[in-house]
C-alpha cells in the first residue's frame, strides 16, 4: 500500500458528521418545499415465490431543506449571476445548466471551525446578533486556525442547538444570528471555496424581517464565486474542540438544479 | 499541519466520481417512484426591494434511482430482516427505524475496482452473463488486489456503457450481467462492508425474467449485512486502470429509508 | 330534448363553488403531505419548430389537504374498518382495496346547508364550540330543511371565515368549533350519505388538543359508512341563504386512497 | 320541492364515469411527472389511546397525467397565449395567472359523444388515421346530434381499449387516431366549448412522430379558447348508445396550473 491517501485512512479516523437528520417534520423554510418520506412499499406488500421481499420509498423536498448546499445559480442580483451570466438565460428548459449544483466538484480539503460563541465566552450567540470580520479575524488567531485559500469555512453561532424546537430554530420573531454583508466581504477577501454555518439562512436575520434582503449571499454567491453550507450541526465538533480537518462534502449531482442536501463530513486522524 | 489525513489531502488527488448524474428521464427500474426536478421558482418569479432573486428546485424520487445504496432493510426474507429482526415489527410509524439507512455510517475506507471484462480480455459482458467466484477471485489476483475484510468491492460489467440508452440499460429483454448467488457468497465469505456494480440490480438478470428473484440481494443484505450500491459509473475509473482506491461514500441521513441516492468517490493520491 | 336532467340544466342555473383554491401555503395539518405546485416547464423552455410550445405542472399532496373527501378507509377503530374489515388485510400491496376512495360513487343528490351561526344569531362560533343534536335538529326545522335519508348535510360553523389566515384556521391554540360525538350519532341516525363542513377536521376540536381523539370521526367513517367533507367553503352559499340544493361532488378515481381533493358544487335552478 | 334540478337528479339517473382509474404504472407521457401514490401512515402505524387509527396518503403527478383537461394556458403559439397574452408575461412568480386552471368554471351543460368508429362500422380506428370535418359532420346527423354552440363534444375512436395495455396506447410506433387540424377547425368554428377524446393527446398522431406537432391544440386551445380533455374512458357510454347527455366536469381549482386531473361524467335521466 503506497499511496499516500489511503495510508491515512487506514489508520484510526474520527469522523463527525455536520449533517441534520432527513426527518418529516424537520424544521425548514417555508419558501421551499417540504421534506416528505414514505414508503410505497412495505415488507409483505408483494413477496417473492422464493419468500423474498422488498420494501422502498419516496422522497420529495426542496433541495434547500435539511443541511445543504447553495450552488451559484441559487441567487442573482440584478438579473445576472456570479460571472456576469443572464440569470434567465441560464435556465434552459428548466435547468440552471450554468452554475447549477452539477458544476459543484466533491469537496476533499482543509476546513476550519471558527467557534464564535466559545470565542466570545458565551454559551450562545442571540437571535439578530451580527458576526463581523472582526469576531471572524479574532477568533481565527485564538483559535491558532488561519483562514487560508481555498478552505472551507464554518461559522458557528450555537443556535443549532435549536433544531429539534422546530419554529425556535427558525427565529423568525427573535431574529437569528450570523455573519453579515461585512462578514461575507472578509471571508470572501481570502478566496475561500465555502462557508457553512448552523442556521437555516447562513447570514444573521434580524428579529421580524426574515429574508427581506440577503446581502452575504449576494457577496458570497453573485459576487464571489463561494457556496453557501447551511443548516448545519457544528454542536458535536465543537464540543470536541476540533477546529481544523478534512472537510468531506459531496453534492448529489442534479442537472440544472441550485442546491442540494449534503451530509458533509470533518474528518481527522485520531 | 500535524494531521496525517489532512496532510494528505493536501497533496495532489485524483477524484473518480462513481456516480451518474441525475437527470429527468434517465433510466431506472418501475418498481420505484421516477425521479424529477422542476423549479418552482426561477430567477425574476420574485425579486427582492435590492434587485436579489432566489431560485429554487423541488426533487422527487424513489430512493433506489440513480446511482443508490441499499440500507439492510430494503429485502427481507421469509419475514425476517438481517440478524433476525421481524421486517413487520421493524416498521415504526412508516418508518425501518432497523437497519434503515440513518444506521449506514459513512464510508472512507479501502476501495477495489474488480474489472471482469478487462480481467476476460473482453469490451463487454452480455446480458445474462453470471460473474462467479473464480471471476472474482482471479481477476483480484490478477490486478494484485486481494479482497480483504472490510473493503468495498466494485464489480464491473462493462454495462454501465449503455446507461444513456435508457431502455437497453435495464436489460428486460436482454438480461444483465452481475455476480449471481455464488459470487455474492465468495464477497461475503471474505467479510467486505459493501459491494457495487455499474447495472441497475448489482446482480445478474437473466433475459425476459428480470428481478423474478434476487438471491444475491438475499445473501448480502440478508444474511450477510453487506450494503450493495447500484447503478455505479465505472468507466472512467477502468480506463484509468485505477483497481485500489480510496472509496468516500456518505448516504443522506433519511431517517427510516430503505436506501439513498449516493455520490460514491474513489479517490487516489496523484 | 326529452332528458329531464339535460332540460333542467338547460335553464339557467346557479352554481356555488363550496371548496378552496389550491394554493402552495395553505393551511393544511402538518399530518398531511404539504400541497405543492411547479411548473417543469414553461412556455420557452421547449419550443416546436412550427412556434408552439406546451407548459406543465407537477403538483404533490396529501388527499387531505385542501377541500376533501376522506374515504371509508381512512380511519379504523380497534382495527377494524366500516364493516368490520380488518384494517390491516384491507391493504394490499400499499392500497386500501376495501373501502378506498375510488369506492365512492360520484354525488348527485340532494344536500341541505346547515348554518348553526345563523340559526343562533351569531356571526361565528368560537372556538371549540361543539354543534349539539339540538342546534342540528332546531337549524333544519326553523330553515324548513328536514335531513332525509341519502342527503349530503353540510354544517356551517363560520369558522371558513379564518382560511386566508392559515395557521388561526388550523385552531391549534384556540380550538375548532364543530359537529361532536351526539351530534354525529344524530345524523348518522337519519341514514345520511355524507356530511361536510368548513373546518379541517370537520369535528369540534378542544384548545389545545387538536386531534387527540377523534369521536365524530369514528361515529361516520366506521360505525355508520358516512363520508365526511372537510375545508369547504361555505360563505358564499350561505351569505345567499341557500339551504337546499343539488349536491355534485365528485372524487378522483385514485386506486386505493384514503381520500382526495374534490371540488363540490351546489347547484340551483336559478 | 319546487327547483327543477334536484327534482330531476331526485328521479332515477344513469351515470357513465368517463375517467380513467388513476393506478401506479398507467400508460401516460413521459413529458409529465408520473402518477404516485403511496401511504405515508397506513392504519397501526400510530394508533390514539382510544384505539382508533388514520391511515392516509401522498400523490405526486403531473396534471397532464390520466384523464384530465387542458388549460388555455397549456400551450402557446409563436410566445402568445389565447387572446393575445403574452406567453411569458402571464406566468407571475411560477403560475399562469391568465388562463390558468383556475379560470375553468365547472362544467354541467349538454354533452354529445360522436362515436366515429359506430359511424364508420368499424370496431376501432388503427393509428393514425385522422378524422376530418366530414366525419364528425356526418356522424352528427346520422346519430341525430347536431353539435351547438357551447356544447362539450367528445370524440371517440375506439383506441381507449388499449388504455390497459400501456405502451400500445401511447401509439409511438404505430401512431394514435384523432382529430387533425381541419376537424379542430370544424368544430371550433361551432363555437363549442369543450372537446375530448379517449386518447392521450386528442389530436391524431402520425406513426413514429408523436407530439412532432400538435395543430388541433393550437386551434382550439390557442385560437379558438376551446377545452381539450383527453385520455377520457369513451368504451361504457358507447356501448350503451348514449349519444346526448349532461357532461359534469369539474377540474380542481389549482391556482395558476396548465391543467388538472378530472373525473368527467355522463348522466343521463335513466
Amino acid at each position: 500500500m503506497t499511496d499516500a491517501l489511503l495510508e491515512a485512512v487506514s489508520g484510526p479516523l474520527t469522523v463527525f458528521d455536520l449533517a441534520r437528520q432527513l426527518r418529516v417534520g424537520m424544521p425548514q423554510s417555508h419558501n421551499h418545499p417540504q421534506f416528505w418520506h414514505t414508503l410505497p412499499r412495505r415488507h409483505g406488500d408483494m413477496v417473492r415465490p422464493d419468500g423474498g421481499s422488498a420494501a422502498n420509498d419516496m422522497i420529495t423536498m426542496g433541495t434547500h431543506v435539511g443541511t445543504h448546499i447553495d450552488a451559484l445559480a441559487h441567487v442573482s442580483q440584478d438579473g445576472v449571476l456570479h460571472g456576469g451570466a443572464d440569470a434567465g438565460d441560464s435556465c434552459l428548459g428548466g435547468k440552471y445548466v450554468e452554475h447549477g449544483v452539477h458544476t459543484i466538484e466533491p469537496m476533499i480539503r482543509r476546513g476550519i471551525l471558527l467557534d464564535i460563541p466559545a470565542f466570545l465566552g458565551e454559551d450562545d450567540l442571540p437571535g439578530g446578533f451580527e458576526i463581523t470580520p472582526d469576531h471572524l479575524a479574532q477568533c481565527a488567531e485564538k483559535q491558532g486556525t488561519p483562514v487560508r485559500e481555498n478552505d472551507v469555512v464554518l461559522v458557528r453561532s450555537g443556535w443549532g442547538k435549536k433544531f429539534a424546537e422546530g419554529a425556535a430554530y427558525m427565529g423568525h420573531s427573535t431574529g437569528v444570528p450570523g455573519v453579515g454583508e461585512a462578514g461575507a466581504q472578509w471571508l470572501a477577501s481570502h478566496n475561500i471555496h465555502a462557508t457553512g454555518a448552523d442556521t437555516i439562512a447562513y447570514e444573521v436575520q434580524h428579529p421580524g424581517a426574515p429574508h427581506a434582503t440577503l446581502p452575504a449571499h449576494r457577496v458570497l454567491l453573485v459576487e464571489s464565486g463561494v457556496y453557501i453550507i447551511e443548516a448545519m450541526d457544528l454542536e458535536e465538533i465543537a464540543a470536541a474542540g476540533v477546529h481544523e480537518f478534512t472537510l468531506m462534502l459531496v453534492p448529489l449531482n442534479i442537472y440544472g438544479a441550485t442546491g442540494s442536501p449534503v451530509r458533509p463530513l470533518a474528518v481527522v486522524s485520531a
